[in-house]
C-alpha cells in the first residue's frame, strides 16, 4: 500500500515519515511543494530518502501560486479580519492539489500531513483532499496518534532525526511569513525584534523614502517602476524593497476556524504594499455603489479562503463578481515606502471616475451647483420626515383624513 | 426680521454677513461654535461686530463634542470608506444644533451658512436644520447667489473685509484637520510638506518610540498611561503625542455625497491611534459572530454620518446595536508610536475571549484535539458535496431512487 | 447521583428514562415544559412515575414563551431561510432554562435529553446547557448509546412502554407545528393531506373571507379586532382563525445546523399571519434606510436562533438594534384570510411616513416636481460617468492634463 | 430639428406630441415599444400620424424583453422590498435603448417622454438616455412645462385628442401590471375588485388545483409540464394559468426612488409563480453559504434595477456572481395553483445537495451521529465562553497569569 506525505523536512513530518512505515507498513512518497519558503530543497530530499521515503517529489509551484492564487487575493483586497493577508491559507489548496496529483499518479490511497488538531491548516488540508479525492484516506498523525513534542523529540533522537531548538513555529511563502509560539502567545507582550526576518526595524530603515510605481491591469500588478514583469518576480521585488523599509509587520488577535482566538504575528511586505495600492486604485475607478458592495464580497472571499472552503461554489460566484468589477482597475499607483510606512501618494487611471473639472473648487468647475438643492431635499426627505413625525408632526394617511384636512384649510381660507 | 449665520470669521462668511444685510435687510446674529479649531475667537467676535452683526455668540462645545459625538465615532470604529475619521462630518450636526438653539432663542427664522453647492457640508447643514427647525428658511448664499471667489475678493476689498491669499481650504476640530485645494486636486501629485500642521514628517520624528497605554470602558477611552481623564483632554493629548511621531496623515480618493469623487487629505493623529487601539480590543473581547456583523454596522454608521443623515432613525438603531456590543470592550491597549507608525503591540482585558490555556501549542493546552474531526467534517460537508456533485457524484433525492439504490446493493451482495 | 431528563412521554424519552436508571444507576427527575403542545400532561406525569422517575415537574411556560420569545421573533420578522418561523428553535432555550433551574434546585449534575445526533435540537440543548450550567454533564443517549428505533421498540415491549405506530415525527408549540419523516423525506412528493392538523385545505375553507385587524405597539401585537389581549391569547386565537382558513402551511428545503439539507414541513397559521402584518407595518413607518438594513439584522437574528446560538452576545446586540427600530412600529393592519391566503389589505399608523399629500398624483400634491431634476442628475452621476468612461469618454485627472485641455479649448476658440 | 417621443397613444403623450410641434417647432418621430402591453398598436400608429408625427415606429421587443431582461430577474429572484417583481422597472431600459437607436438612426437630438416629476420612471428614462446618448437633450414636458391633468384635458378637447375617464393609471408588460391612483392612494382601503384584470378572485377560482411542472436550466425556465418552449411563451402561459387560479395579486407600501412612500398594487401571476419555483430550486442545489450570500446579491440587483441604475457597473458585477451561481440551478419544480395560492410541493435536480441517504431519520442513514459532538463543541465554543465570561468566568490571557494558575494548581495538588 502506498501513501503520500506532505513533507517539510522538519521534526514533525520526519517523525511521521518514520512512524507511517513502522505503524502502517506503507510505502511513503514524500512531496515538498515550493511556494517560496526559504528552504534548502536538496537537503529536504536527502532527508526524505534517509528516513525511508520510497520516492520524493520536489514541485516548484511558485509561478502557479503567484498567477492563480496571489493574483486573486490582490483583486479581493484579501485581509482576513482586516489584518491577515492569507499567505499560508492561500497556499494550502495548491499544496493539496499537488499532493492529490501525486497520489493519483502513484496509485496511493492515503494522504498524510503534519497538522495538529488545533489549527486552521488541518481544515484546509482535509477539506481539500475530501473535495479532490473523496476516495482517499486522510491521515493526520499528530492529532490521531496524539503525538506530543516531548515524545517526538525522544523518538527523533532514537531514529537519528535532527532536532532543532527553535522557539517559534514558522511558515512562509512568497506572500508572507507567520511566526507563532513562545512569548507571542502572551497578547500583552510586544513581539521581540528577533521574530522579524523579512523586515527591518523602522529605526534602522533608510532615512530617505523610496517610491514605487505599480501598474495594474484588470486589478493585477503587471509592472514595477515602469518595467513589466511576471507577478512572481514583482512580488519578490516588492517583498525585498518594502521589507528594507520596515513595511509589512502585522500583529493582531485572530479567530481560528476551530473557534479559538489566537494572537498572530506576520510579515508581509509585498502583500501590505500591493493591497494598499490596489484598493486605492479601486477607489479611483469604481463607482461608490460598486466599492460599497465589493467590501462585502472581499470580506467573504477572505473568510472562505481562511477557513479552508476553497472548493466552495460561493468562491467561484464571488470571483464572477470580482472579475467583472476589476475590468476597470487599470492604471498606476505611486507608493512611498518610509520607516515602516507604505503610503499611497499618487494614482492615475484612464478609467478614473475622478474628474478634476468637476471636483475642483476653482471657478472653471463644470459642476452645476444648482443641482444640489433638489438632490439634498429628496435624498434626505424620509429621514427629515421621520424625525419630525417622531417629534409630533402628522402625515395624512387616509382619504378621509385628507378630506378633513382640505375642509379645515377651506374653513380657514373663508 | 432676524437671521442667524454660522460665522467663521473668514472671507466667505464675512462677505455673506455684509451681503445679508445689504440684500435682505435682515438683522444678522453671528454664531461661532468652538469644536477645537485653532482660531482666535476674540478676533472673530470683533470682526462680526465690525461687519454689522447685531449680536455674536461664541459657544464652547468642545466637551459636548468629545462626549456625545467623538465617543460614538470611536465605538463605531468610524472610518468612511475605510479612511476618513469623519472629523468635519461629525461636528456639523452639533453646530447645527447650536445654530437652531440660538435661532429659537432669538426668534430668528432664517439660518444661513457659507457652504458651496459642491461639497458635503451643505447636505449636513441643510438636513440638520430641516429636521430640527422645519419652519426655518435656509439661506446658502454661495450657491444661491452664485458667489465666486473673484467676485467675493472684489466685494471684500470694497468693504474692508481682509483677504488672505491662502492656497488651501482648511477645516479643523479636535478629531481632525482637512486640507483641500491647490495641487491636492491632482490625485497623482504627492501632498507637499507644507500642508501638514499637526504631524511632523517621519524623517523628523524622534528616533525613540513612545508607548501609550489606553484604557477603555464600554468602548470609550477613559485613561492614558494609567491616568484617568475626560475624553476631551485625552484626545487633545493623543493628538499632540501621536502628531509628534508623525502619526495620522491620510490621503485617499473619496466619494462625496453629491456624487463627485475627490482627493482628500487629512491629519488625525488621535483618531487614527484611538480607533486602531479600540478595534484591537474588540477583537480580543468580542465573539467572531459579533465582530463580523459589527463590521457592517460600523460601516453603515460612518456612511450615515458622512452623508449628513445624523437625524435618520437608522443611526439610533445602529447605536442600539453598538452600545449593547461595547459592554465587553473594557481593558488596556498598548500602542507604539514611531516614525509615522501607530502599532498595537499589546492588549489586555478581563473580558478577553482569548485564553492562553486553550490557544497555546504547548503541552499544557486544554483544547481537545479530537473535537476537530467532527467539526471539520460537518463544517465542510456541503462544500465538499457540492464540489463532488459538480464533478459527477450523484445524490439520492427521491424515495424511488432510494429503493433502486437499495436493490442494486442487494443484487451486488447476493 | 441525580439527573434531570427533558421528558415528553413518548417512546424515546421513556426508554431513556428507564435506561438511565438501569445503566447509570441515577435518580431521574423528569421535566415537561408546556409551551403549547397539545398533550395530556397528567398522563405524561403518570408515565414518568410509572417508568421510575423519582420526581416529575410540569412547568407551564406558555406565557413566558409568548412574551419573551415569540414577541422577539415577531419584531425580527423571523423566518429562517425566508420560510421557517422558528417555532421549535425558539422554544428550546426556554426549555433548557427550565431544565437548568430544576437541576440547580434539585442538586442534579446530569442533564439528559432525547435528541438524535442528526438534527438541530441537540445543538440548541447542548449549547444552552453549556452556557447556563457549564458544570453539568450533558447526556444525549440516542447518539451516545446508539439507540435505534428497532432496538428501542424491543426494549419498550420488554418494559411495558407503550409503542405507537405513528409515521411522522411531530413537534409543536404555540408558534407552530413541525412534521417530519415518511414520504416527506422525498422532496418531490407532495405532503399528503393527513400531515396537516392545524390548517384545513383551501378547498374546504369557508367561501367568505374573514378580516382580522391587528394592532401593534412597538412592533408587538396587542389587540385583535379592537380587543386588547395578552400575546399568548392573541396567538392562540389567530392560530385558530387563520388555520380555519387554511393559512400557514409551509414546505421548503432547509439547511440544518449540522450541514444536512432536509425537506421540512410546518404549520404556523399565527406566525405566518402576524409576521406578514408586522412587516407591512414596518414598511409604512420605517425609513427606507432602516428597512434595508433591518433585513440583514432580521436575517441574522433568525440564523442565530435556528442554530442554537441563543446565548451569543450578537443576539443581544441585534436586539439592541431591533428594540430601537421598533419604537415607531405602532398602528393597525387589516389582514384578509381567504382560502389559504393571508393578504394585508390595509394599514394605518400615526407614525406613518406615507403622506397622501405628497404621494398623490392628484393636483393637490405638495411635492415639488422641480426637485427631481437635481436629484436624478446627482443620484445617477457616477453610474452614467462610469458607463461613458467605459465607452471611451475621458476624464481629466491631473493638473497637467487639465492645462492641456484648457489650451486646446483656447486654440479652438481663437 | 428632430425629436423622438416615447408614445403610448394615451392622453399625456398625445398632448405632448402636439405641444412639441407647437412650442418647439420640431419634427416628432414617435416610437411605441411592445413589451407585452395589451394595446391596439395599429390605432396607436393612426393616432400618432393624426396628431402630427412625421414618422412612427412600432417595435416588437417582447422576445428580447423575455430573454435579456426577465430571465435576469428570475435568476436574481427579483422582488424589490420583497414584494414588487419589477415589471415596469425592468422594461424601461429596453425602451430607452430602442428610443436611442431610433434617435441615432434618424439624426434626432431630442428624446422626450411622458413621465411626471414624482415617480420612478423619470429616473429610469433620464439616466438611461444620459448613459446611452449623453449628447441628447432630454425633454420631460409634464415636469418641465408643468402640465396638469385639467390643463391637458382642456388642451386635448381643443385639439381633438380623445379623453378617457379612467380612474386608475395602468402600466403593463409580460412580467406584470401595475395599478395606481384613486382609492388605492388610501393605504387602509382594500383594493376594489375592479382593479384586477389578470387574476380572478380566489372565490371564483376553480375548485380543483392545477399543477405546473417547471423545468429550469442554469436558473432560467425552459419547459412547462414537460414541453420545451421559449421563455416568452412560457411566461405568457403561466400568466394565463396562474391568473385563472387567482395567483399574483400584490399590495404593499413601497419606497420610490425620489424618497416618497407610496401604496402600490400589482398583478404578476407568472412572476410570482416562477420566482417562487426558482428560489425553491436554489435551496435544493446551492450550498448554504451561497444561498446566504446570494440573498444580498439578489436584493441589491433589485434595488439597482428599481432605481434606474441599469447602466451601473455594479449590475454587471452582480450578474457575474449570479451567472456563476446559477450553473447548478437545473431541475424541475412542481407548483400547485389553487385559490390564489402558488405553492411549491415538489422539486428534483441532478445537482441536488439534498441526499435522502444522509438526511433520513431511518436506520439506513449514512450520517455518522458521532461527528456532531465535536462540531457542536467548536461551533458554539466562543458563544458559550462569552456567556460565561460575562457571568464571571476568567480566561488566562497573559503568561504571568498562566504561571500563577499553574502554581495554584501545584499547591492544591501537593
Amino acid at each position: 500500500m502506498k501513501a503520500v506525505l506532505a513533507y517539510s523536512g522538519g521534526l514533525d513530518t520526519s517523525v511521521i515519515l518514520k512512524l507511517m512505515q513502522e505503524k502502517l507498513g506503507v510505502e511513503v512518497i514524500t512531496v515538498t511543494v515550493d511556494v517560496g519558503q526559504k528552504d534548502e530543497f536538496e537537503k529536504i530530499e536527502e532527508k526524505a530518502y534517509k528516513f525511508g521515503a520510497v520516492k520524493h517529489y520536489y514541485i516548484d509551484a511558485k509561478e502557479e501560486f503567484a498567477n492563480e492564487y496571489v493574483s486573486k487575493a490582490i483583486k479581493a483586497n484579501a485581509l482576513y479580519e482586516k489584518a491577515y493577508p492569507l499567505a499560508t491559507a492561500l497556499a494550502r489548496p495548491l499544496i493539496v492539489e499537488k499532493l492529490v496529483e501525486v497520489a493519483k499518479k502513484e496509485g496511493a490511497n492515503i494522504i498524510a500531513h503534519g497538522c495538529t488538531g488545533k489549527g486552521n491548516d488541518q481544515v484546509r488540508f482535509n477539506l481539500g483532499i475530501k473535495a479532490l479525492m473523496p476516495e482517499a484516506e486522510i491521515l493526520q498523525p499528530v492529532a490521531e496518534w496524539n503525538l506530543t513534542r516531548d515524545w517526538e523529540m525522544e523518538y527523533a533522537k532514537k531514529h537519528g532525526i535532527p532536532v532543532s531548538d527553535k522557539i517559534y513555529s514558522i511558515d512562509e511563502n512568497i506572500w508572507g511569513r507567520s511566526i507563532e509560539g513562545g512569548v507571542l502567545e502572551d497578547p500583552f507582550a510586544e513581539p521581540p525584534e528577533e521574530v522579524w526576518e523579512w523586515t527591518v526595524s523602522p529605526a534602522k530603515a533608510p532615512d530617505e523614502p523610496e517610491y514605487l510605481t505599480i501598474e495594474f491591469e484588470n486589478g493585477v500588478p503587471v509592472a514595477l517602476n515602469g518595467e513589466k514583469m511576471p507577478l512572481l518576480e514583482l512580488v519578490l521585488k516588492v517583498n525585498e524593497i518594502a521589507g528594507k523599509h520596515g513595511v509589512g509587520r502585522i500583529d493582531h488577535i485572530e479567530d481560528r476556524t476551530v473557534g479559538i482566538k489566537s494572537r498572530e504575528v506576520y510579515e508581509a511586505p509585498a502583500a501590505v504594499t500591493l493591497i494598499k495600492a490596489h484598493y486605492d486604485l479601486e477607489k479611483l475607478t469604481m463607482t461608490k455603489w460598486l466599492l460599497e458592495f465589493k467590501e462585502f464580497v472581499d470580506s467573504k472571499w477572505s473568510w472562505l479562503v481562511y477557513n479552508g472552503l476553497w472548493y466552495e461554489p460561493l468562491r467561484h460566484a464571488l470571483e464572477g463578481f470580482i472579475d467583472e468589477a476589476e475590468k476597470v482597475v487599470n492604471g498606476e499607483v505611486k507608493v512611498k515606502l518610509w520607516k515602516g510606512n507604505a503610503v499611497v501618494v499618487g494614482r492615475h487611471s484612464d478609467n478614473a471616475l475622478y474628474d478634476i473639472k468637476v471636483a475642483t473648487y476653482e471657478k472653471f468647475s463644470t459642476f452645476d451647483q444648482k443641482l444640489a438643492k433638489g438632490f439634498i431635499e429628496l435624498f434626505g426627505m424620509q429621514s427629515v420626515l421621520a424625525y419630525n413625525v417622531m417629534h409630533g408632526a402628522k402625515t395624512v394617511t387616509s382619504i378621509s383624513e385628507l378630506k378633513e384636512t382640505i375642509k379645515e384649510i377651506e374653513k380657514l381660507a373663508s
